[in-house]
This record gives C-alpha cells, sequence and structure tokens, in this order.
C-alpha cells in the first residue's frame, strides 16, 4: 500500500480515453481518496486519438497489447478492448497469470468466463474488477457484493440496455415503429451499425448472467439465459400497452425460485406504478430485493464515455486502496452451479396480439384455441372495424404458464384468419 | 486478517436485535464473503430481550457499556444506542481512542461530532463506518465515497425521513390532514410518540449534513442546515399541488454553487415526472449528480429492523474483510470547510396559500405586495367563492430569490384580510 498504482491501459477508444483523461485530470484528488496515486505506466492500442497523446507523452507504449501482461512496471492491466475471445481474453488471462489485477469494462468476456477467470485471479492472489461491465456508471455490483452482503437476494431484474431503453421510450413518445427509431438512434449515435447485440437482448443477457452470478453465487452461466429481443416490439403494441396500464420496456430479470435460477431477457408489461416504469431515455436501472432490505433501486447513466470512465477509475481506486472482495461476492470454491428453471416454467399474464382478418367467427376462433390450453381470457380490445382487411386483436390472459402459452401461440399463428405472426409480450408484476 | 473479527455490541433494541440474528443466523456465509468469522464476544445493554437470550448465550456481559471499549477480546464496537452525546458519544471516543474500530447507526452523533470523531479514528488506524445512518438499508454512502469516488458534485438530494414521506403520502392518498395521519402513524409504530425529530425535519438534516460531507469533502456542519419540518402542510396544499402537477415531498438538498455549499431540508413541491416523485411510504431515495455519471438514484428502504441491520453488517464485513476508506471519503486533513450559502440566496418558484377572507380588492392588495417586491406571479388560483368566509388563495411565482419571498411573506401575514399565516412551499426542478 505504498507507492503508486502503476497501470497498464489496453484500448484507447471512447472509454480507455475517458480513463485517460479522468486518471489525467484528477490524480491529486484521486491519490487523496485511495491513499497513495494511481498512475499510468503503460499503454497499448491500434492508435493514439489526438486529445490523448499530451496525457500519454513520456507512458511507454507496447506495440503488442500481450507486451502489457509481462510489463515489469505495471499493476493492474485495464482492458478495454472488448470481445469475448480474441486479444481481450487472451490479454486478461494472461495479465492475471502474471500476477497482475486486471479492471475491464467488458461484459461478453466476463458473461462468457467470469468464472476462469476469477479462478486464475483468486490464485494469483490478484484483484478482478468489472463494475463498468453492468449498468455503467451505477455501482450496481460493489452494492449488491459489498454494500448488500448480508441480504439473501430472492430477484434481480432491470432496465440493462440503454439502446433498447431509448428505442422503447422514443417509440412510445412519438408513436413511431421500431426501424424507424432505430435509424435515427444510429445516426444519434445511440445504436451501433451493427445492432444487434443491444436490440436482440444479447448485451443485457450479459449483464444479467453476471449479476446472477453476483445475487446467488452460481458460477457465471450465459447459456442458461433465455434471450429475446426488441426487434418485433411494435408501436401498436405500446399504444395498447399504454391503454392498458403499461409501459414495455425490455428487462433482465434473474429470480431464485423453486424451480432454480431463472435468467430471462423479453420484453416486458409493467405497470405505471413501478419505479421502473419511469426509466427512460439510454438510462439504466436495477431493482435488488434482499431479504433484509426488501427491493432497492439503483438508477443512472448506463453507457458512455464518461459514466464508464467513472466505474473503471472507482474499481482502481479499490486496488489502489486495497479494498479486495471476490470477484463474484464469494470464493470461487463457493460459487455453486443450481439448476436452471427453464422458461417453459414462467407462471405470469400475457399479453397477445393478433393481426386477423376480420370476418365473422374470427373472436370464436381464438377464444377456442386459449380455452383448449385451459388459459383463461382476462380481456379482449379490438378497435374499430374493418370488414374483410386486417385488424390487431389484443388479448391478455390471467396468470398460467409459459408452456401453455406456447401452445396457444403456435395454434394462432396457424389460424386460417390469422395474418401475420402473433406477438407475445409477458406483463411482469413486481 | 486472519483469526474472527472478535464484536462488541451496545444496544440491544430494535436495530441490535436484528444485527444479532443476522451475525447468528447467517455466520457461515458472512464468514465465506468476509475471508474470516464474525463473532459477537461482548455485548452491554440495558435488558436483553427474550427473543435473543439463546443468540447471546454464552457472549460476555459488560454491565457498564464502557468496558467494552478496553475489553481485551473485542476489535470492533457496535454502537446502537443512539444520541449525540452522553453514553453513545463517550463509548465511541473511548472505543476509538482504545484502538477499536466502531460501527454506528447514529446519525445525530455523527452529524454533531463526525469530523472530530474520524479525525480520533484516523489517528488510532482503525475504522469508522456509519452506513446504516443515512437511508437505512441504501448503501448510498458506500456509493458516494467508493463507487462514485472519481466522481465531483454538484448536487445530492433525497428523501431521507420515512416517517415524514409516509405521512405525506398518506395525505395525499386518502385527503387527510396532518394530524389525523399522525396520530394514525404513531399507533402503526411508523412514528415515535415524540415524533419532532422527524416531522421537525431534524432527522432528515443529520443525514444531509453526512451527505454533504461526503459528497463535498467538508467537515459535517449541522449548524448549517437551514431546517423546516412538515407539521405546516395542510391537506389543501396537497390537493392544489396535484392540481399544478406536483407532489409534496420534504428533502434535504445540498449543492456546490457559487456562494458556497447549501443545505437545506424542508417541504418541496416536486414535478411528477421526478424519480423522486414516485418515492412513496416508507421509502427512502437519494439523488446524486456527479459530474461523470450524471444523475444517479439510490432507492430503498430508510429505517427498520431488518435494512438498518444490513447496512451494520455491511460494515462489520468490510472491516473484517479489511475494506478501509476514510469514514468522510478522504483524509480528515483534506476536509476543507467551505463558505455556507445563507438560505436568503436560494432561487427558485415558490407556491404560497393565503387564508383569506373573501372580500372585494383582496387579490388586488395581494398582488401590490408582489409586485413592491418585485416578485413575478406565474398563477393564481381560487376555488368557489364565499364572500366574507375564509378561502384558500394560491399563487406561485416565476423565479425569484427566498429573500424577496421572505419579505412578501412577512407583508402577506400582516395584511388585514388575510385570517392565518401564510404557507410558502419551495417548488424544486431537478
Amino acid at each position: 500500500l505504498t507507492g503508486e498504482l502503476r497501470i497498464g491501459i489496453a484500448g484507447l477508444g471512447t472509454v480507455g480515453g475517458g480513463v485517460v483523461k479522468v486518471l489525467t485530470e484528477r490524480a491529486g484528488s484521486l491519490a487523496g481518496r485511495a491513499g497513495r496515486p494511481l498512475k499510468l505506466t503503460a499503454a497499448s492500442a491500434l492508435e493514439v486519438p489526438e486529445p490523448l497523446a499530451p496525457m500519454l507523452a513520456g507512458v511507454p507504449w507496447y506495440e503488442d497489447v500481450h507486451g502489457l501482461a509481462i510489463a515489469p512496471d505495471v499493476d493492474v492491466v485495464v482492458e478495454l478492448i472488448g470481445g469475448a475471445e480474441g486479444v481481450a481474453r487472451s490479454l486478461v488471462e494472461a495479465a492475471l497469470g502474471a500476477g497482475k489485477s486486471v479492471v475491464t469494462a467488458n461484459k461478453a468476456l466476463i458473461a462468457r468466463h467470469g468464472h476462469a477467470l476469477a479462478a486464475t485471479a483468486e490464485k494469483a492472489g490478484v484483484a478482478l474488477l468489472f463494475e463498468a461491465a453492468v449498468a455503467g456508471g451505477v455501482p450496481v455490483l460493489k452494492a449488491l457484493r459489498e454494500g448488500l452482503v448480508s441480504n439473501r437476494f430472492g430477484r434481480v431484474y432491470g432496465i440493462l440496455n440503454g439502446t433498447c431503453n431509448y428505442i422503447l421510450t422514443e417509440m412510445e413518445q412519438t408513436g413511431r415503429e421500431f426501424s424507424e427509431v432505430l435509424a435515427d438512434a444510429q445516426a444519434l449515435g445511440y445504436a451501433e451499425a451493427d445492432p444487434g447485440t443491444d436490440i436482440d437482448g444479447w448485451d443485457t443477457a450479459h449483464k444479467l448472467a453476471i449479476l446472477a452470478s453476483v445475487a446467488f453465487g452460481i458460477p457465471v452461466n450465459l447459456d442458461a439465459v433465455y434471450v429475446e429481443g426488441i426487434r418485433s416490439v411494435s408501436s401498436v403494441d405500446i399504444a395498447f400497452a399504454r391503454e392498458l396500464g403499461f409501459h414495455i420496456k425490455l428487462l433482465g430479470i434473474t429470480s431464485d425460485g423453486e424451480g432454480g435460477i431463472e435468467q430471462r431477457v423479453h420484453p416486458c408489461m409493467v405497470s405505471l406504478d413501478t419505479p421502473l416504469a419511469h426509466v427512460n431515455g439510454v438510462l439504466n436501472a436495477v431493482v435488488a430485493e434482499g431479504d433484509l432490505v426488501g427491493q432497492t433501486v439503483f438508477e443512472g447513466a448506463g453507457a458512455g464515455e464518461r459514466p464508464t470512465a467513472s466505474a473503471v477509475v472507482a474499481d482502481l481506486v479499490d486496488i489502489a486502496a486495497n479494498r479486495g472482495a471476490p470477484p463474484f461476492a464469494v470464493p470461487v470454491a463457493d460459487l455453486k452451479a443450481r439448476p436452471v428453471q427453464s422458461m417453459d416454467a414462467r407462471r405470469g399474464e400475457y399479453y397477445v396480439r393478433l393481426m386477423v382478418h376480420d370476418r365473422p367467427g374470427v373472436l370464436a376462433e381464438v377464444a377456442r384455441i386459449f380455452a383448449g390450453a385451459e388459459v383463461s381470457i382476462e380481456s379482449v380490445l379490438q378497435r374499430g372495424r374493418a370488414p374483410g382487411s386486417i385488424v390487431p386483436l389484443i388479448l391478455t390472459t390471467h396468470d398460467t404458464e409459459e408452456a401453455a402459452m406456447s401452445r396457444v401461440r403456435k395454434q394462432l399463428a396457424s389460424l386460417p384468419n390469422s395474418a401475420e405472426e402473433p406477438s407475445l409480450i409477458r406483463i411482469e408484476t413486481f
């Protein structure tokens, strides 16, 4: 705990640049809080963005990023390259193996290999921290791991992807369709040119798998996550949701139930009176239900240069101040795999939208299918009539099981009067 | 970091009982997370509540609580006696002086003597932690001190007293008056028999002074807090607030402005679309505005046996795991007193309710007073007419200064047609 904490940074994109700036501009304040200086002693990247050049003058440069893992004057490697495999993975493995601590914002890497990497870190007696990987600037992993350490969690859920939340919020506020809003979001830089990781739910799944591990003491298990994105959410659904008293949000939900650990990502209808219903735009929010504290909400910026840098630097200060904690809250040997609750066992209410040819008898056919699966209908909505043309038919159900709803959906899809794939959105009560 | 962390507990009331239960029932899980066992090795209280007796069997008992401070087999003293002076203070001073760490839930003590106690702890090289003192089960001090360590804060504010928030929520939802709802809250145990500390704003002030110190690196300065409670909030105000698009909440607000550090506690009108507007009942919430992360919200249970015990035990685990941090985020020598922004300099909009004799010319008199103080009126509301009897007259202002509004209030109070003291509620925009 004497001398400076020597930091090697790998990757100088948006987040890397933010980290360099914060470390440089706030060196004095950070040293005061950490108890010793934090110093950049090595860097590696494909190129140095112009504004960073003065801050990196004099910092030893590594053409091969793997050099950071064996550099003698580096205590911590900050990995900001990204990707679950390739250079990011091999760098982190090499750094931990060489007895260096690692800080990363890489959710894909931690969601895929977190357990193995934590084991390597533990063996080497070094830190592996990734606060920035979940909910960006909101220190929710630290809260679950340390602040709420004495709680047993029943459920943890949240809005974990700012791009999806921005798109859904825009769709709701403007009435426009998904594809239009996505195009705008791409133009504004809120969505990537290749948006699949975000809008198909994978980014949320990575973060959820990490949250589930920290909350429930299980090895990260990305393969156990049920994933559905927001491409099929239509402005019609959002309008009907509003009418029924709901917002539509893409949530990650994990819970510890009788059947095991549940992990699922999909669009949800949430009641207007839950805290998550009012989390709009690019914001993130996580709700943790602890048996001692009850429902605790953490909300804030989920991405971006400065919020992410805030989290990365906080991890570095923790390491500098020697505030250690097991990466997943408990020692690796105590992480115990648990049964996976199948999606088929999900219980709750459902919203179903059919696009049907408006002909006599359609409702009777639909009702017969629900009855056949023993799914009880709570409400039916149909706006306007347009005999012969295609109209939306909206149904909500009472509490039922996913398995039954899957059967219903399949049968609805094959109705002669059904004009397109039925849309099904789960209603979540918190 | 080897052997057990030996804990002496002082006070076995609601929170003390909760701490004993959590330490006993979760010993295994806590040891796994802390890296070593946490063990109760001493206790002192006026009496032992029956349900705790089996858990305390074999734990050495101290008739004089000060014995804990010098007990050889105690590493940490947990102070749960309460009160800013007297036994609580002398115990904490003695324990820190004797080189023992201290964990406390005592906001009054920390708000009054936090700076001096932190200096004693620092000199002795021990920990002083008080997460439970602010927002109960919500780990917001840890978040400000560690998770958001790299941020500079512009403003921190929140709903910090569950009793007041419960009363205001009930008043809004039922339309009943303050005194009735308070009586009910007392019967339900949500308010104390002597409710002054809560409803006059002092409990909120204690917590705000602690938040301000951690956020802005100033010595705790309770005397600098402007304090106003909720006794004068009437159901009429709540109804008119609703009509104007606001909820009424008792907030603690601290900010770092041009004139210095502002700290104030008073009822506020907050717009329905801010996160705090939806924090109801006994819940607490804190919003921290950091320059890197932006607006970050922490919400959850602010009091009660289990949430408070959750926070106390988390502090104990931090000590067991050797996760040290300066009590107020920076070393005591770095805590710098700053100018106090006077309440007179507060700028914003105001809501004013007059109870006036409904006679011709009243509005003209009122308008003249506002004009004389150069306060611009935004809206005037008057419901129904009742010539000769007393009716509410509601005004809201454009942005103005507290000093001007104080003059307006005084003049309004002395109007011949004014039937009672005018009610003035500040409108806050976040």
